[in-house]
């Protein structure tokens, strides 16, 4: 086991640790450990909402969550020698559930997916489903199943959400300018077209006075995917994955967390990952000057690992650029496509007897496959949802009888 | 080996065959050969030019291609007993080049891979990549290589791009609406932003004087992917699969065609793949009522094959819905996403030797994957590109003494 | 399509073509083509019986079947440029059934697996089915079904049994030594331990006079699999593969045929593959000296290649190497480990409705995979065979309500 | 995590734990702890010697090991309701090395492949390698590498060589019986043929007395698998894997331990895996007269799991049943054959710089998949090798300018 340079104590908040993580992107975080190139280390990371919510049947806490406290990040971890235009190398050597434990907090036996209520987060599908629902999910070794989503267990691709460097202070700035310009477009949109620094909430890692209040301040959220990686959301980056992050600052200043079970590409109900504390063992390198070598300078590259679990069978669903509700035709929006191919996959649920909240839930959650098909037929782009047919105990597939219509009960509803 | 029901004389246009096809989607086009619910039979193609591209080193072909003829289909063929509201079960037996010939024609032992100019049919990268361009594949039984983009090999997952059932006389009528709607928003953009219908190369089948001239007026240009399928453009409908199509007339009327030897996930150049004329084997049978008893209202369902050529080592680039050229944000938009972590991909491999349109032709052909990996962490949509690194006769991974650069020549050029 | 060095006309026996093949191993054979390292080109091949066994539902043809005839084998071709210790590279760039025909000969859409009677040939269950047994398969593209044995399809991983360089001379004499000092030890034993050269149904390929008598009195039987290839059996010798061959004469001679349309590891009924004749298209190339250069002085290398259909679930049966029916031990024995294994899953398809016979043609014929798990615990080795469940149109796993036992007809047999 | 049902304190001899487990089979073994149907639980192994072997650069103790104390096993566990003629549904849920520990016993982060020497166990290539050596494997999350053998890494497939039921009093005497007469055909043979019942080093659980006294006396040895499962040392009984062992006696008595970080099938070295210790969760379930309903009366039935690392490239060694020192022919015997494979692919690998012993310890515990290709082809039967190629470091494939020879140092050797 290697040695942990960054430990939580899973009975308290992250801002109660003995060194705290911190929950905002920022050049001037303090370092909280330092490793070489050529280590192998441990962080241990909280759930990603500082565990707000709970192991029960009820989705008031999805829908009451408070959203200035994510993410939870362990970090941020210097590198010895990594100086900006470098890549740092990251491996991903294990990672896993909180070791050893049982309890109220999620990674510890269990975790969850969540359905953010549209006045509060909302998701993907928001416009169909605008309130909060949950499920909770068991862990079984690699195995995952839920009382709220009967029928189904499947391997989870274990992974982080999130892991990064730290921007450079040019870079942040231009994150925060750019995402404001955006916000400018429809400042009253809910749920709002991105966020931006956020006080309420905030933790600057061990950094205190003036300097906890300039990063506060200025911190960018963690919700999206930027140039160092962030919010990445990749459900790949698993064991045995090896990624290469552009270094903007000196010692690289590594952080993440949003640990996840098991994800569906694109994590469609925002909080779609089957969410849990737990731990992560990496191993870094560098390649000086990488940046500018490899041409890698705006986004982080990877090679996924080669233990993913593989499914042999699929059931897929296709979507266009089209609102079939309005029959409205879009020009090449993936996105559009992408969530047709998502509400053509819940109809086909709803006809076994899932409601459509749990189907949603699944497609969050459950390793399912994301593609972009064809990107270029105008005016229609074609994405394609793939469904290992595998993961029910039931035959899923069309044909013979219809589809076995059964009483599946119903995720975490609010009261 | 099956029964010929569309057979076709490569030497010969699709208008002057025996039974031609057809390249617009009406439900009036005449049926050309009836097969019954269990059979199997064998339909020969086309390129989906009609074959204007030929087997040498200029692009002049590609730029001055009369987009007018594509997509020539074969069919439609009938299938006894179906009706609207029937699902149609298509499973691809088997699918190849024009066998045991070789010549002059796509398919006859080689296919093409085009980069369409701007100003004729432009691309996904058309704003980057403006000319045209073009690269020629040989077929080595399994494997494709080419003259245009040295070092690499791979085995294509060969499939059609293009498969669909007739629209009905509504659907058709809403397909022009809906898509007239949309060209109106900007009706001078170059490339269009939709194709109306459009008499010039237009052909109807076996259909002669009104009923021809009806069907060459209203017929829905063959481009895009709509509810019965159509150009889909999806990689995995490869040997194996099984297609569930919507039956929206009598008879289903099926057609097909615009053959693949291999394509990326996106077919990112428009002419992306590596097109040929060839054959197709298919056995169907039908779900009756299955529309509405699965759910499958809008657009088909699939199950992909297991003998995808399958890799265990990608290179994979990561693209955000930012605007880095003009650092300006968009909100959850997979297209630019995608778009970005194809550019990005493109740097990559120029620091290898390939040009960017070397590049940009290996990315639309290859078997690449493309996934869509976060669409709900505002406001940044994060879209992934696997490169399968086994394709090159080099090693293309980042590390050790840095990119081998080597002068990689240039695909066919315009002149 | 490649250049075809040696055509067949499958209407005529292979003593009947314009260029005969041969059926004995020989360093004399003359030499029917000649191609240079870099080459591609195709051979066409009978079935290995020379077309002995029908498309018919009687197993009189295996009975009663001519081993004096096979492998009859397309070849040798010469490669520039070969000469003893070097190592000849062949890539299989594709191989099906006889294109574009249907038709009475094995390979014309159809193929077949025979369980040898122990009189005529033997199998690997002859102590437990001594009688003659086979069961016919239609091709449906890259899927084989058979009316003998309903409720199964399966995707072929097609391959050639067979392919060789010509041994040389003292290589053949030492061949012929130790095999006869093997069949000296039990000269009466049925089936025979091995087989001695054999004058009758003999074929020296385009030799004539006193050479033609002379390599039938000296020519190896191609019946096992030897250091220079031959009939390998390998079922992962499939699209893709490449083969590495130790050259033992000038030129390497490369000969080859027995192709099948599907196996399973071990090929157990004797003929249990799916026997066809058809076509291969390979590419050659050398590596001068490679024998010594890599140590690869007695048997071929190989790397298969990544197109074979892959499954992701089995049912798996283990055996050990004691002989259940009479309780005795063996020492570390594979092949009655191997043996317990199949019998244990012929037990258990038994249960589902099949008769032995249809088990054991299964077994020879479908993508089953057979382990050596574990080789050294003393006294008993340990061997699996692994069934993939998906072939099956029903479910085949253990659980439920018990196996679902239906009349499934039965096998060709004899009158 | 789930309930620990047999826990061992790793700093402890499995002698002196609270509650020892056994290391002979005996159906009187008294249970220790009792599960229910549906249940999920976890067991502590200690490594398979006890833990005899350390992480040091000296085979010496490989050379002295104590091989009557081998396996130490943890159980029996009773399965409530199990009866004989049942099947046993035993899930693995997970396992791994000993958690969240570093230290001086084999699972605490290293695990070790021991080649036995002939004088003392022995193994499969002792003719060849008669002396002991041993590599020292370190364990970085999912991989695996080793100071022994440089220029390697690799994924484990995880999972414990040894689970069984107990035997009936009647199964016992039959085993007892059957060993001795092969025992007896040779009983001076080093190493042995097979391996009595042996009261040195026999534990006998928390049986006490006269008891105790008969266990050790009749208690069958560990080393072999057996109908009842135990050593069977297959690779694929990983996370996911359904196993089904016939259940002999009341409540089943299972036991099970000998883990495993890793191991090439057949475990060619006898303590050819990498050893360790660890834990295992298990799902157990019953199939109620599952034994005849299914006919699976002789051994176990399994599913393997759908985790399995997954290679693409391999690089593949053939062997068939000749004595090619000898130049003697056998009749079909796969274990020469598979022999001759693995010699082949040590001389392979010696061009590249490796001992003979350094490959040979490679080839036991890297995930290697040995196959019996073909079975049938008198006189010889063909077994191959397939070594997965992103393994290694450099470019293991034949060709371009000849093997990169180098120092690669060599492992532990006795002093």
């Amino acid at each position: 086991m290697p040695e942990v340079v960054f430990g939580v104590d899973q009975s308290k908040s992250m801002r109660d640790q003995d060194v705290p993580g911190h929950n905002r992107w920022h050049p001037d975080i303090p370092v909280v450990a330092t490793v070489r190139p050529g280590d192998e280390f441990r962080l241990e990371c909280r759930d990603w909402t500082d565990s707000q919510i709970g192991n029960n049947d009820s989705a008031n806490d999805v829908r009451d969550v408070d959203l200035s406290v994510p993410h939870m990040l362990s970090g941020p971890i210097a590198v010895e020698g990594a100086e900006p235009g470098d890549l740092l190398i990251v491996d991903i050597l294990d990672i896993g559930p909180i070791p050893q434990q049982s309890g109220p907090v999620s990674g510890q036996g269990w975790g969850y997916t969540g359905i953010f209520a549209r006045a509060n987060g909302g998701g993907f599908l928001t416009d169909y489903f605008p309130d909060a629902y949950k499920a909770v999910w068991d862990f079984h070794g690699i195995f995952a199943t839920s009382r709220h989503l009967p029928g189904i267990r499947y391997t989870g691709i274990t992974h982080p959400g999130l892991f990064g460097t730290a921007p450079s202070e040019e870079m942040l700035a231009r994150w925060n300018r750019r995402e404001q310009a955006l916000i400018d477009t429809a400042p009253d949109r809910v749920p709002p077209l991105a966020l931006p620094p956020l006080s309420d909430g905030a933790l600057a890692g061990t950094a205190t006075g003036e300097l906890a209040a300039r990063i506060v301040r200025e911190g960018a959220r963690t919700v999206p995917p930027r140039e160092n990686g962030g919010n990445q959301d990749i459900k790949n980056l698993t064991r045995g994955a090896r990624v290469f992050f552009p270094v903007y600052v000196e010692g690289a200043k590594l952080s993440g967390g949003d640990l996840h079970f098991s994800q569906g590409d694109g994590e469609i109900t925002f909080c779609g990952a089957v969410e849990m504390g737990g731990f992560i063992d990496l191993h870094v390198d560098l390649i000086k000057g990488g940046m500018e070598k490899y041409g890698v300078t705006t986004n982080p590259v990877f090679m996924p690992g080669n233990v993913e679990p593989r499914y042999s069978e699929f059931l897929s669903f296709v979507g266009i650029s089209v609102d079939h509700d309005r029959d409205v035709n879009h020009h090449l929006d993936a996105t559009l496509a992408y969530r047709r191919a998502c509400l053509n996959a819940i109809e086909y649920l709803k006809k076994w007897g899932y409601t459509g909240e749990q189907a949603y839930l699944l497609l969050g959650s459950a390793p399912v496959e994301g593609r972009i098909s064809g990107i270029v037929d105008v005016p229609n782009a074609c994405c394609t949802l793939y469904l290992p047919t595998e993961m029910f105990d039931f035959d899923i597939r069309p044909g013979g009888a219809g589809p076995a219509r059964e009483d599946r009960g119903q995720c975490a509803v609010t009261s």
